[in-house]
């Protein structure tokens, strides 16, 4: 036993050096990933596998969100695209942004929420439009809304298209929250990310 | 014979101004179609069913075109898209534009030939890339190129984003022809009807 113990010891006392090294490998490995599929970062591909960029749910539970094309990641100066989907009974906070947003809905169904009258001093109650599968609507500019995915059996996938990235988003606690105390979120949670990435590369 | 012939006589007669008046009515619905789905007829529904939407080859065989939300259909001024299939063996001509473009690929595959540098006198020998279902890519502004479907047994179906539209687009006869003698197309084919109807509606 205690030979045994101390061959183990020597293992451990071996294997030291190699575990230090892997931990920094890892450290490196894991903040080159980070920044790895920003733009700033040479080496992204022209044609892109979407089932193998970086998938997340920036802690919103239910949802999953790919930049398919994107500004910060991928250097895109007019136009932005986005994969989400929503598991059922999850949403979009209210929100609204300065620039168009076209929607395409490759699975599932749900509801739009859309407040149209933006001249009013808050949203108000919003029209609801239903939404489906092979489905595509815009929200006009500045028009305060919502996706709700109202479906209990089935995802909701959608692909996104916004104008002028990245996206600065003013978010509403409620419909009837006035425009002006509206939270800007800007970067968004998945602009966070690179843009601490290039502001690094500034440096 | 000869009463069922007058029969059939007095039936055509009795006919007559039914006939004139369905020939009226197909030319009144089918002009009021032409222009039915451009914004600047009033009547579009926010969410719309791209399976309804005109579906058209625009004189290109084996070409099919959706204008999902566009610039004089829709009245989007900052982003359009598309939804294009090519049967096996078809093409884009070779082309370039001033405004950026985003390709998803959703069904098949296929080659994108993109000529990158813009500062020569033509496009000279493009780079070739692979393009498969579920990947992205973007072309640069300016930067001259084509997608063709080189696969022989399978559609290949595109989502086609483009910022400032509506898009002004210069083809090129071949990779060598000077990009100073690209000739314009403006409007372009699907952008056409619309354009005539907007400016019947201007008169």
């Amino acid at each position: 036993m205690l030979r045994q113990s101390r061959r183990d010891d020597r293992t451990m006392v071996g294997l030291r050096p190699h575990f230090v090294l892997l931990f920094v490998l890892t450290l490196l490995l894991s903040a080159f990933s980070d920044a790895s599929h920003c733009s700033s970062t040479q080496g992204l591909s022209l044609v892109r596998n979407i089932s193998e960029l970086p998938q997340d749910n920036y802690g919103r539970g239910g949802l999953s969100h790919i930049t398919v094309a994107g500004s910060f990641m991928h250097g895109m100066k007019e136009v932005e695209v986005w994969l989400q989907t929503f598991s059922p009974g999850t949403h979009t906070p209210i929100h609204r942004h300065s620039c168009e947003e076209i929607f395409v809905v490759l699975k599932g169904s749900g509801t739009l929420y859309l407040a149209s009258d933006s001249h009013g001093k808050y949203p108000g109650t919003p029209q609801e439009f239903s939404i489906f599968s092979n489905s595509t609507f815009h929200i006009p500019v500045n028009d305060a809304h919502q996706v709700w995915n109202t479906n209990k059996h089935e995802d909701l996938q959608v692909l996104v298209i916004i104008s002028r990235p990245p996206v600065k988003v003013f978010i509403y606690e409620d419909w009837f929250m006035p425009h002006t105390a509206a939270k800007l979120k800007y970067p968004y949670y998945w602009d966070e990310e690179c843009l601490k990435a290039s502001r690094k590369d500034e440096l």
